[in-house]
């Protein structure tokens, strides 16, 4: 794990043609990142690139120097457009074959019998990454180093890190509380700046929203520092009221 | 407009500390991809960046060099933590100050009356700029060489494509077919690999699928070229009848 005594974060790399092209809507950055920032591990980038050897490659050796850990999803499966296990050995420098392990998994879970090519194809990757079992469809998943590989459905995806949790050494977890309230960006950006101005550590976001007929903003203070938080809240709780801004709800 | 006599290309930069918190669920990517796709523009990388001005800086510059096109979502607001603006003009290294043209839009759009400070940041960007319109809310986004800039709200951002078209040139628009089959992918693995071998050029992505009780896999097949696209799903199509697998659709 790199930089293990400084902030602990994370990036993901998103693997496939189908998320570049628009034909399917990603949810695994979601996932993920709501997953990682309960252990205290904030996803600070994220790369959708295609199933490209190439792109896979550099995408990972960049960011693997620079995140305490990286996670990958999709491209595990047993077609041609399968192409993470040999690109993450590639960008590893590492034998790419039959991880015995693996190979043991997936033959108790088809049987001997149905144990066909393409379902052995799955058990190929670094000969040498340590697994990440997979409760719902067999196929593990795989991680080398800080690199975390795991597949690109969701479902799967999600009943596999249930196995993962005692792998990633999370940091503070980073806490958050949100303010919504009727008004509109312009009216409060002034005030929330202020805030943030004497905030500086903590993360204030401010998003306009427009649901069921309503227009509105929601403010997001998030922090590893509860009482950070809470001072912040207060400060702009005040200036609403001041403002005589409808308050619609905090949570 | 960089690498004009070779592919047509775009890269997504979506900015903004909500998508990476898990707290926003993206869904420009697939908009603009899909959009781009019809223009006949291939996504090929995604970034997600926090609301950072040095991330954002490093990214832009980055990609601007290597693809046709460049978008970022996110960040126009009036708030202070809607920095693209200023991150872009720091990028280009552009003077950065009230673009004439955005400062009568919004003047126009509020009214001299409600035109406050907050709402007078939305002018604030590379004064050299061009303009995206904006119907819907009026803070128009802004254009740099290929960096195209749009706001995150998912509505407003599609609003604001329509008057964007006539500024993009594509290339050959990219087609797809879609197989469908009640069948697992590892069931299929090694025939479709053979097509894939025999239609290089074409780009044949497989997706499992689990819906409505029924397990299936569909076989996306991509090209600008209808032609290969036809003669590939014909070998498909006769793998699975060989295969007696059931076809659930074809589009």
């Amino acid at each position: 794990m790199k930089k293990a005594n400084k902030k602990i974060n994370a990036a993901i790399i998103i693997i496939g043609n189908e998320i570049l092209s628009g034909r399917t809507q990603d949810v695994n950055v979601m996932n993920l990142s709501k997953w990682l920032n309960e252990l205290g591990v904030k996803v600070e980038e994220v790369r959708i690139v295609p199933d490209d050897e190439t792109a896979i490659i550099h995408t990972v050796n960049f960011l693997k120097e620079r995140f305490s850990y990286i996670f990958t999803t999709g491209g595990i499966g047993p077609t041609h457009d399968d192409i993470t296990a040999k690109s993450i050995s590639k960008a590893f420098n590492l034998k790419y074959g039959k991880h015995k392990d693996a190979y043991q998994i997936l033959e108790k879970y088809y049987g001997s019998k149905n144990f066909s090519t393409g379902r052995k194809k799955m058990a190929m990757m670094p000969t040498k990454a340590s697994l990440i079992l997979n409760p719902s469809s067999g196929a593990p998943g795989f991680i080398v180093d800080n690199v975390y590989c795991l597949p690109g459905v969701p479902s799967i995806l999600k009943s596999m890190l249930g196995g993962l949790k005692n792998k990633i050494k999370g940091g503070k977890k980073i806490l958050s509380k949100t303010i919504s309230a009727q008004t509109v960006e312009s009216e409060i950006a002034k005030s929330l700046e202020k805030v943030q101005h004497k905030f500086k550590k903590v993360d204030i976001g401010s998003y306009p929203f427009f649901r069921l007929g309503k227009i509105g903003v929601s403010m997001v203070i998030r922090s590893s520092d509860k009482k950070k938080i809470d001072a912040c809240c207060k400060e702009i709780v005040n200036f609403l009221k001041k403002k005589k801004i409808i308050m619609l709800g905090k949570k």
